[in-house]
């Protein structure tokens, strides 16, 4: 059965809020990544890691899935033709209506899940806010972030090498829709800043946060080494990932937000 | 080739632009359709059709396709389960934001193709505003505004028939993607207003405007007549919808805004 | 007895309520109407039709006229001299604080009349987020869409001819204060676009909108056929009008909110 | 000739710019006065000062009188029927557009002339906002503010006899429209604040400023004492007042905003 | 025992919230001040005032003292290097929210004791607002508003010798923090406006209203004489004032809202 | 000489300016903390450690310190008495107006201290915004960040010993001002989730984020272990994140915006 909330019926939908589902809202971006792939990449990837994983975890647990916001905070990359960016106070009401409506119906387990690095701190900071601004409670992480260690282990690149449109999501793409990367465009990118204090890789935290426009430090819009990516590296690192999105899916179905002293 | 703006690159989109595309946006929503639809009907439906139509007039102009807006401006349905609405302010900032990055870009030719009549209104209004406050233009209709005269002839429905989870949209569903309708839940739910100030009919104006909760009107979220629909009569109709919207498309092309005294 | 709210005191505002009176909120302009007609005109127009029709009605119904609120929504007029527009969310707001005054003091039919094509989607859209933010309900409608078909009937002018400053407008002006008319400058200046989608004539819709600065399509800030105006034709078709809006008033006065069924 | 700015048409308004004409923008509200005064009676006041004081001026300065905007900020009278008020920001948001729009066409002598206690800070705090964020210029002041002298003298009251529906505005009401003063509910209904550090009259300032709902301090919604009102003494306060604002307008329009040493 | 509510854990602040405590929250600027006195003057001197007085008073009855707010209202200083400003709607909507967090722990007595000329108006506006938005209830007032007379007699200077930088802050600044007066660049830049209708002196009331930027009546940022201040006068008028807050603080703590007839 | 920006002149600001100077602002939070620290314990901690930070660069490069901005976001703790907290959006905005104020005067160098976990994500949010909005970079860190290495090997708590009014805030708090700890409500609160996806450790990251109110968690607003806090031990710790920080600032001062391939 469908785990995709906009091919249920309201009254499909009342069954599955009374079942106590997960909603699980990816959120994706439209933004450049680079000569060699497409402006969805973000909306993509997000997209299928919340599908397959919804999928999987609504073997034991009931799972809704929202359609994927595109729309996303990507002003970093409007240099680059073709990215569409919503500003930062829009970005973050969209994301806090929409969960405001799921709320509203009776949701309980709202899991915003990111597809886009830019889009992090907005969306903790609505989470914050609707928390208490309009009683809403939501978990937010984004799909890597379940699965650093594992990233660490699969990665061939040095720092700098998983940022944007780099090993991570080049292998990503070419494992879930491959005829959208253009291998002759692709070639290592990797950017990591000089200053100790900075970081430029997705899975490396940095001491200090400061904020490049991709155009000034790469022509072609890529931060990253997407030239060891393949099929095969991709497949298995989108099937780790799905995994432990899963699993945090059927764990979070399993709390109770009354009894904080148990999650 | 693709008309998804989304799979091209940056550097795509920059040779679309230097070729003057039409940059389609369809708009639609994430609302209620009765119990013999899903949630995400109207996000369906003008998808279908401006991804037809768009392809179709790629024959003969450049066209870029954005992906579909599913946050649409639903409050009267809120209601009912599942159905998720932006507030008014919200869904227009978007909409505007959206058009400002394409046309930031060098998009000169916009179209807002809508799939929900809520949304009409703000829709215009946002339109209006863009064109003075930012100096960007759009073209705004629903897909169903081109084609009323076809409509009419082809409906088999009383006035009150085309309204939601109704004749079209069931027919067109059962066309684009019939396995979502469940047949066994249809049947006539046809309303129409007394008063002879106002319409119940997405093709028939009215010369007053209210605004009706949706489960004021119908227990089950219908407003229509799906009970004749079928898929050779939405084939039928969907495939005069897309011709149409494909020739506006066309002749949208051919506009030079600086010219208004040719358009 | 007077009709105008303004001339009561709060006690007898009180007893209007109490009998459940209409509320009739005029919307007018403050835009340029070429070099034949003042900046007022829609002002004074949705002024005098509000007035002359509140006051017909209330011969069998209770009705309140509001003050007709001036500050309209008219960026496309700016180019011309002495218009004054607010921005879109500015006038939506002032509309929504205004009907949410009159809604907390117990008016239950709120009618908001509307003088200027430019106010009416977004007039339209926020009556629709009034009814579900505020659960304030209102009634909309241009003083002209409740005799569309009298029009027809009326005009001597081709398509085009009724937009702005045009055939109707002038003529009514110089039914209810002829002495600000400039004869000397009424020229036809009948504009309709090229394109079968659009439409320049109030009274004919079209199936795709799209904003002009009237600048772009008029040197004088003319779009329409005035030169058959007379005071003659003014006054019938203000009597139709007038004649019209009190019928609807007297009818929108029965309905019951609680009864959608019955409306 | 006029000087009402609607009455013109937009070449006429470019004439009065060219010719360097003071814009005066009466700011009222509509709120409760009493049993014995009208809704409107802010409105009311305002308007006709204004507009004797622009015509008075005119005949030495080019002047030009927009209507009055009758959407004020009146929360503290929303306890009494009738009353309609806009929130702050919307309030002083709507002045900021209306002058913005005046000064875009180059009007540069905006006079705010106020009609109601209530609006006064909120025009200060915006016409200061102006100057910088829009780089706007205006010149703000209540109708009293000209007079404070004279109404010392005028006045038979006790301090808090003149604040709201009292003494002046009754007799200035008196005068100018008596038919709406209802003498027989007029009664002395003079409140002053026990404490030392507030006033409760407008003519008389205090060190701390708190804010009152009316209904707090009065059943009837009045402050002041209208006892000793007559058309004569309020003709004898209305024709000072407008010598005074005509005074203010000849004077102001000899400013030169360059020369501020010369102010 | 301390007055600052900031020293206070959470336990102490209810103690103080169950007496009653007033909460003097002092809201200063930072800005300009001539090439005599630093940029945090506003902010320095309020703090002073506000500290000293609220010592003073809490022998008397109880009072908690918030930090300054330091972010004013000062787009006229912009002019002139290292002047911070709010705009006006974000320096009220931080007034609004630190008092309504106030108010929402239980405070009722809540005085914003003011420090800047320029945040006064806006101060009364969002007085008003919370009053019946919030239903959160303020008094506000400038220090100096406390002490006028006492100014008066003390003052040496001419009409615009108290102003900004003038006589009044630099005689209070020698007094409570004399190392940051550089009296080598202390002279009269007295300022008054040749316009009768006018004010350039805190303590003189205006006809009209209008906005200076600082820079364009000083090249120096200072308006008033500070030439005769000393320390000792310094001191004095800082006595002055602080008793006279002081004696408003105790006033205060015996107001009962619900008993306006007693305040 | 000082390094407070507020102690200094306009035209000495205008000299540090020229220099090139880093401009530290630090922003904390008014928050209770425990039973056994005050609700300034933010707003105090990060401003002891940027005015020792400041000082200590200063010696090496031009540095100037902005007041600490005390209105922060924290909603989580409104449950407990006397805590202040603003909105989101509110706190965001304040942070920008302050942050263009600054580089309008030219400052190029401005760093965000945050003293204050709740205030991060909405600093990095808002931080990246104004990159694009408004062209204006900044640095944002929290005092921590610059030290978490050390402060893992100086802590003695088990995971979830610092966090709120822990084993950190408290031995800073008893260095730079001793006196407002109270020792004798000091116990081990120490909390962490039970779920391995989140943290309870501001030192420590958690794949996914969820906002708690500390009321939920802790019966006395503490999270975290103060029990082995000391004076000295808080000196060692202070002294550490002063010498990163100050390090931090000198380094910052020799980046070079233009050429990002250099920090």
């Amino acid at each position: 059965m469908t785990v995709k909330l906009g091919e249920l019926t309201w009254q499909e939908a009342e069954e599955r809020i009374a079942a106590g589902a997960v909603a699980v809202v990816p959120v994706g971006a439209f933004e450049q990544h680079g000569k060699h792939m497409p402006l969805d990449t973000d909306w993509r990837l997000v997209s299928h890691v919340a599908e397959a994983a919804a999928m999987k975890a609504s073997a034991k647990v009931p799972v809704v899935l929202l359609p994927t916001i595109w729309t996303g905070f990507s002003p970093h990359h409007m240099q680059f033709k073709g990215t569409v960016s919503l500003s930062l106070s829009t970005f973050q009401t969209v994301i806090q209506e929409v969960c405001r409506s799921l709320w509203t119906h009776g949701f309980r387990k709202i899991l915003l899940l990111n597809g886009h690095g830019g889009n992090m701190a907005p969306l903790r900071s609505i989470a914050a806010e609707m928390r208490f601004a309009d009683q809403v409670r939501v978990a937010v992480a984004s799909y890597w972030d379940f699965a650093v260690p594992d990233i660490q282990s699969w990665r061939k690149s040095a720092p700098g090498g998983i940022d944007h449109a780099c090993e991570m999501e080049t292998a990503l793409m070419m494992h879930v829709d491959g005829r959208l990367v253009k291998r002759e465009h692709i070639k290592n990118a990797l950017w990591f800043p000089k200053s100790g204090y900075l970081s430029g890789d997705l899975t490396i935290g940095g001491q200090v946060t400061i904020s490049f426009d991709l155009a000034e430090i790469s022509d072609e819009g890529v931060a990253g080494d997407p030239s060891t990516a393949t099929p095969e590296r991709g497949e298995q690192l989108f099937n780790i990932i799905v995994d432990r999105v899963a699993a945090f899916i059927e764990h979070f179905f399993g709390w109770d937000w009354s009894r904080p002293d148990q999650i």
